[in-house]
């Protein structure tokens, strides 16, 4: 068998034996695979598709190509949750720290960003001093001590995801199906957490552009995921306009800071909770009624923003930078409604905006600008007037493109919106 | 426009513009591409196909990405044949010497083998002290001075050719109908013969399996060739059993040299006179019968035979070396009928036979062994009999693999092989 073997029978739409790809997704892993054959074989699969079966074993090889991460000591039940990306969605630093504040452990791996704004691990070192390269006995440490750690996954872990998604990044070969839910999923299962919750999007800022799309992403990934043995939960969620009101690191950070302080509520805060409810349900094994009240419960009490403040604490940083906002960049240009009408917002065109400002990178390695951002102050549907403001980009001077780009994300209609359903469809935890 | 947005576009089955086209390519020459563009490009361009119009754009921007070959002063027409290659397929040996001794200068580049067995540049190094690297003066000099000379094209011309191919080579996307015409015409665009014959090749041993894909590369290539004002001749051929009786470098020539001194006629001796009588008839506007009298006119008086000695004489060989046979591999092994019946017979698996025997290289600088290689000493669809000799292997020694690829290569049936047409087709040259 030869890595050329292997493209060509995927480029014939042959189905792929476990051993097929298990030796393709090996020399990848090696470098017997060059970055020309990673490239093929991906487009290939993208535009020729693969099996449910072909999925699951790629997903096993990937996994298989690196280490695991080590179950922390202590016991309990451990969360995870991953969304396959948008923009302005910081859902997990708010379920995290629910979650951890109602006993269940989040050990929580995550990226940093490559599209147009910042990941998760980009948010988190928002908070000044906090480090997110936590060896595996530190984040074992952290969670056995405050129930929840969020940082980067080793490079040893599923070396040959980071290799082939490297590739797909660059050869427009992200969009498939069978490539993101094995990719997804074979980083969850390298790790060891009993439910996993996965937020596929739908929409202007997400690959999937119809709710049907993702929710054939979903229903795969959590088949493969029962598969191994792990409890699933999936949502299918909009990704039309931005999920919050924030775009950029500090402005998520200060966005959700906001909702856990309880001064705020829209629809990051409703499907964070919604999120976090359903993880507990399903760990807890309670009612998702009783679920939904004790994590608004969490919410309210100040318990969440507590454990926030510890995580921040225990990770580098100040416990108290989570009582108030951080700074935005000291240029702020209002973009203002050019006439009457129902409002319509592009969640893509205000990522690309973030990243024009500085707030996103084009390459790996490239320094993220926590401070620029955008705030918006309408949303889809609203009926607004000319000269309203619609929203404030935070800029360091200059940034005509990334305010032109703010500016296009906008457009009115005369005729009220229809807005897409922020939950379009869920998986698992229903019984 | 980035490369990215190019692979993207192609992706989504749009039919690119020139200007994407040409940018494409410029970076593709240029080291703007990624080898993981370039491959995700042309596994994009595999499954989803090009129009005519994207295929006329690519093959201008990779003739437009190097030096052109200057045309030899002095005058007179200039042809060129291309052969999208075979197993024993030595017509260019034949033809060029028939058509130089006529009057028709053949300025040739050719190209060494990259697949089972030696490219036209490896069979003429089997002549001891023969050069294939000469430079464009002494390339120019000697087709004044001999009427014909062969050798490769400079690093200078169609370099994203060049760069392409490598990467086509390992990532299973050669197939490709646009990929393969751009390829072949570039080169030949960038040349500046007069007339050009193509001989595109079907069946077994050949990369279109069937007639009416090779009659429909044939076409759109003429198209190409036309529309830049040259005048294009192709025929469609049989490749399911090998053209001649020779594979391996010194049989191919040996084989030769034997047509060119009368004591051999075959499929290959007419099909290479079918090759040259088709372009003096072109060249010389007379009639193809004529044509025809005058090619075997050539060989029976000696005079291509004598020409052939005059081109390896001028590229640094010894001109005597057309009358005797060169000396095969000292251990000689003989496959036998294993029962009674008609032959079958297929190319590809004496081509793999000769690779395995040393005779092919698996990449590109790899040496050729000239000396190894398999003479046919039975046809396909001759009855033969238990036991009888059907090839000699010419071997090092032990070759356990080669042999039993060869011994694979014959099958034996009880009812008569309906032979393919060695011609399916031609295209142009009968007005």
């Amino acid at each position: 068998m030869t890595v050329y073997d292997v493209i060509d029978a995927k480029k014939k739409k042959r189905a792929l034996t476990a051993e097929q790809i298990g030796y393709f997704v090996a020399r990848v892993a090696d470098g017997g695979a060059t970055d020309s054959q990673i490239a093929a074989f991906c487009m290939a699969t993208l535009l020729n598709g693969m099996t449910e079966e072909e999925c699951f074993y790629l997903t096993d090889a990937m996994t298989e190509s690196g280490e695991r991460s080590p179950r922390p000591a202590g016991g309990g039940v451990f969360a995870d949750k991953h969304s396959t990306g948008g923009v302005s969605d910081s859902t997990t630093l708010i379920l995290v720290p629910v979650l951890a504040s109602l006993g269940v452990k989040c050990a929580k791996y995550s990226g940093r960003g490559l599209a147009h704004t910042g990941g998760t691990l980009d948010k988190l070192e928002s908070f000044a001093g906090l480090r997110v390269d936590l060896s595996p006995a530190e984040f074992e440490g952290q969670v056995a001590r405050v129930g929840a750690a969020i940082a980067g996954q080793t490079e040893k872990v599923d070396p040959a995801d980071k290799h082939m998604y490297a590739v797909r990044d660059v050869t427009a070969t992200v969009d498939s199906v069978p490539l993101i839910a094995s990719s997804v999923m074979s980083k969850k299962l390298a790790s060891f957490a009993d439910i996993i919750l996965l937020d596929v999007k739908y929409g202007d800022g997400a690959f999937m552009h119809t709710p049907e799309e993702a929710l054939s992403l979903a229903q795969l990934m959590v088949r493969i995921g029962e598969r191994a043995g792990r409890k699933m939960l999936a949502s299918v969620t909009c990704m039309d306009e931005p999920l919050g009101d924030g775009i950029g690191c500090n402005a998520e950070v200060n966005e959700v800071c906001a909702i856990l302080r309880g001064e705020k509520e829209n629809d990051l805060s409703r499907l964070s909770l919604d999120h976090a409810a359903r993880i507990l349900a399903a760990a807890e094994r309670i009612p998702l009624e009783e679920a939904e009240g004790r994590a608004y419960g969490a919410l309210r009490s100040g318990a969440a923003l507590k454990k926030l403040g510890e995580i921040v604490a225990a990770q580098g940083g100040r416990a108290e930078d989570v009582l108030s906002p951080l700074p935005m960049a000291e240029h702020k240009v209002v973009v203002r409604a050019a006439g009457d009408g129902y409002l319509r917002i592009s969640a893509l065109a205000l990522g690309r905006a973030c990243a024009a400002l500085g707030g996103g990178r084009a390459r790996e390695g490239d320094p993220v600008d926590h401070a620029v951002g955008i705030l918006l102050k309408k949303r889809q549907g609203d009926l607004v007037r000319r000269g309203e403001a619609l929203a404030e980009a935070y800029t360091r001077g200059g940034a005509e493109e990334g305010i032109a780009l703010a500016e296009g994300a906008f457009a009115l209609s005369d005729q009220k919106i229809k807005d897409r359903p922020l939950v379009f469809a869920t998986i698992g935890g229903k019984e």
